[in-house]
This record gives structure tokens, sequence and C-alpha cells, in this order.
């Protein structure tokens, strides 16, 4: 399918982003959130057609030239993205490709409990970008630029739904993967929701012990790489860390050992071990330097 | 006094930073390294001067011109810095100061067990900033721009070497803070010393679940951000983590209560206790977000 037009549901820091990257591939985006102001925002700087609509209108008259886009994109918190789909079906183009952006896949593949008009497909979506700053103000056209992007169709999804759906993914300049939902939901609690509870956990810990913040103003650039993420939107992480408790804490679980491992290692200063779990953890940092994408300080996930 | 002449003792990335800075700072620099070929790059850089030696010379008429350096840095790991002062000092100017890079102070104040010749002192110093990426090579005249740098004179300073101290690091952009050594090492390992041992742990731990390399093609930049001082030098951090190790063992507990509550919060998906503690840490990382300086990316303290 040829994607003329798309709709982002949703204009914080990442449907703020897909709708500028769209636009600039030649996408014609249509624009729809709850908030006004922001698609004043968005419809001044060019990037949504006069399309776009408030999703809180009264009058649903003014979801009808949703049938237009090819492709839909809700770029909302997890636990919205079931209750917001089935609202706006009625809506969706015969044909649609429907899909997210959010942090966790199983538990939408279980939750969608309505059926999709004829020939609409939803298709699970995961951009490995966004940013510790929410909203349409700290949005980016370039966010996507050699992100990966994880796709997670069902065995139910056409060929020609995920070609269509990559496609695009491409055109923004990201990298599609293809990975089941229950693949995606393991690895990402590793490599995307370990890192943001050790780093919430760490921001907490060190908060708490310096509540004059004097200690802070002694702090370098690592405690600050190293918890910046710990600033992060709550409403999307904790919709990610409810629909991936059970793979997140089997992490954890993992994590602290290794932790043990290094704290008795100090404790008797055993340098034979510490060195053993400092290679250990250089050996991994240097080999994912060159994979993933985007912009040091603009990724969340 | 009126510094002029200053020497750096290891070339490496911090050392190789303060000679540039020094230099441009328009104070002759004279580098002292064990790598004939860093000294060489160094002077041809136009970074230290023709008084540079390299200290396992044999011959100790080559350690002469250090009779005229004011200041000395010593950007070596913390226990390598007792030996090379005591094999240096007879060769320091009277009246000189002495400092050093480490990450670690009491150990140093209680280790200096020779006299040092009459009015030299040593003053510990603690530059907030590093890098990852350890040599010469990655050295930058601007490291330091607006990066705390932490002063630990005892009582037995005078007032004078500390001011001289003081004014040097201001001229190479640095803020200097004075702090006692017993408080440096329980703030350092905090801010410091905890972000090191949580990255470290963190990508030894994804390193092992990671084995193919598979996972880490889909990690975003939150990952790369969280670990990446992960990648410093083993040296420098096996004697920060020897001798701290006391305050660093107290500084893992608390993080770990911290985890473990957040750990179970996850668990139960009592979206309550996560709400509290993801907002402890973002007043965290938004009260120290100010505070510090230098380059993100460049520092590793």
């Amino acid at each position: 399918m040829n994607v003329e037009k798309a709709a982002v549901v949703g204009l914080g820091v990442i449907g703020g982003s897909l709708a500028k990257a769209l636009n600039a591939a030649g996408i014609e985006v249509m624009g729809i959130d709850m908030d006004d102001e922001t698609l004043l925002k968005a419809r001044k700087d060019g990037v949504i057609s006069h399309d776009s609509f408030n999703i809180n209108e009264g009058d649903e008259k003014y979801f009808e030239p949703l049938k237009k886009a090819d492709v839909v994109f809700l770029a909302i918190p997890v636990m919205d993205i079931v209750p917001v789909m089935r609202r706006l079906a009625p809506f969706f183009k015969k044909d649609a490709v429907v899909t997210d952006t959010g942090g966790t896949k199983r538990f939408l593949v279980n939750s969608i409990n309505f059926e999709l008009p004829e020939g609409v497909e939803f298709i699970g979506g995961h951009p490995m970008a966004g940013s510790e700053k929410s909203g349409y103000d700290h949005s980016r056209e370039d966010l996507f630029l050699n992100a990966p992007y994880i796709l997670t169709p069902t065995p139910e999804n056409t060929k020609t739904s995920v070609e269509t759906l990559k496609k695009v993914v491409s055109k923004i300049g990201a990298i599609p993967y293809v990975v089941a939902a229950e693949e995606h939901d393991r690895i990402i609690a590793a490599v995307s929701h370990l890192p943001q509870v050790v780093a919430t956990s760490l921001a907490a810990a060190i908060g708490e012990l310096d509540e004059g913040g004097e200690w802070l103003k002694l702090a370098g650039r690592g405690f600050k790489d190293t918890t910046r993420i710990a600033a992060s939107s709550f409403k999307i992480w904790r919709d990610v860390f409810i629909t991936n408790g059970d793979e997140i804490i089997k992490m954890i679980r993992l994590y602290e050992k290794k932790l043990e491992e290094l704290a008795e290692a100090i404790e008797s200063k055993d340098e034979g071990r510490i060195k053993k779990i400092f290679y250990e953890a250089k050996r991994c940092v240097e080999r994912g330097e060159n994979c993933g994408g985007g912009h040091r300080g603009q990724k969340e996930n």
C-alpha cells in the first residue's frame, strides 16, 4: 500500500516527533490530541493538516477525516491504547494499518477485545527512541534517525500490512525489526525497563541522602548520564511497569545478583573479582556502542 | 604565589586535559609520563615544554627541571600517588604545591608517610570531570569547564597554598570547592562511586543475559547513557573501590533498599508506591540538572 496520509494520536514527545518526521518524509499528517493548544502549535509549525481534531470534541463528525488515513499511530500511554482505539475504530479507513508506540506488547495483543473494521489491521510498534522530556515542545523531526523500531505482528497480520508499516518506519529514518510480542517484552525488560528501574532507584536513593541538595553540586557527568532517564514521564512508565511487571522483576533479580557479587568483591577488596565484573561490563558497553541509534541524551527507552 | 610553571605527572585523559587546559591558561607545563610516545605527542601538540621527561628514565638528572614547577599535579591511579610522590619529592621546588586528581581522599592523607621537602605542601584534589575513554588521545582542553573541582586541604596546609591552588583551578575553568577528606569520600561515594557500581553491575548483568549480542541491537539511548561509565578505566576504579570500600558499601546498601522498594511496588502493581519513588527520583534529577558542569558524555566521575 502506498501511504499518503497518516494520523498520529497523541502529540507528545513521541507523537510530535512522529508527526514531524512523517511530514518531512512527504506523508500528510492528521494530528489528534486532547489539548487544543498543542494542536494549534503543531498546525502553526505546519506539521499537521486541517483535518486534525481534538479527540474530546463532543461532535464525532470531526472524526470523519480519519477515514482518509492509511496508517494510524497511537502515541499514548500503554493502558490508554485499547480504549482510544475502540473509540476511533468506527472511523478507521478500510485496509488501514493501526499501530502504537507503547513500551510493552503482550498486554496490547491480549487486550484488543473488540472487532476492528473489515480489513483494518493492528500491528504493535515500539520505536527505541524517546526523551526524558515530555510534551510536543520537546519533539524533533530527527528523533528516530537510525533508531531501532520494533514491530510485533501476530500470525493474523497480512504480509502486506507488515511491509507497509516497515516502509513507513524506514521513511522516518528508523531501522525496523520484527519481533514476537513475548520476545519483545523479555528483551526490552532487560535493555530498557531494567535501566529505567536502576536509574529511578539510584536517583531516588541519592535524593533521599542529599536532602539539602548540597551533594549534587559536586556531581559530575557520570551521575547525570546514569540518572537522566529517571526524569521521564511517570504516566508512560507506570503503564510499562504494570503491564510488564513479571519480566521486569525477573531482570531485577538477575541484576541484584550481579550487584551483590560486585558489592562482595568490593567489601573483601577482591581485586580479581572486581576485575572480572568490570570487564564483563566493559565488553557489554563496547558491544552496544555501535548498536541502536539516535542522539545522545534524547532517547529514553 | 604566582603560578608560572606547572608539572603534570601522568598524561592520560585527565592529566592530558590538565596539561592542555593549563597551557591554554598561559601556564608553562612540564609533562611527566612513563610512555615516550605520549610525551612525544604532547610535545608535538605544543602542550608540554622541553623540560618534560620520562619518569622511568634511569638517570635522575632529567628530573632536575621539576625544581622549577610551582604546582605539581599527580594525575595517576590513587594507589600509585604516594610512591610516585616519594620518588619525585627530592626534586620539588621549595614552596611548591603538590596535588593529585584521585577519586578518593582519606587514603592519601593517611598514606603520606614521608617528609616533603621544606615548604612543599600536598593538597588533595579531585576534578569532577573525566571520560569513559582512557589515554592522552581522549584528553581535551575544555574538559574542566564549569566542572566542580574538589580540594581537600588539612589543617596543616597554609591558606596561601590553598589559595594558590584555587586560583589555578579557576584558571582552567573549573569551580573549586573546599571539602574535608572524610566528607569528600562520603559524598563522592554517593554521587560518583555508587553510579559507577550501578552502571557496571547493570552492564555486566545485561552482558550475561545477551551473550549473542542480539538484544543490544534493540537498545536505545537510555541503556547507553545509563551504562556509559561502565567502559571506564579499570585501574582507576580498582583503586577507588579498594580505598573507599567502606563508604561505597554503605551507599550500595541504601540503594539496594530503594531498589527493593521499587521492585516490590512493581511486583504488587502498587501504583501509589511506584509514583512516590518515581517522583523522588525525578526531583533529584531535576535538582541536579543545573549543578556540576562539563560536557555530556565526557565526564566519568
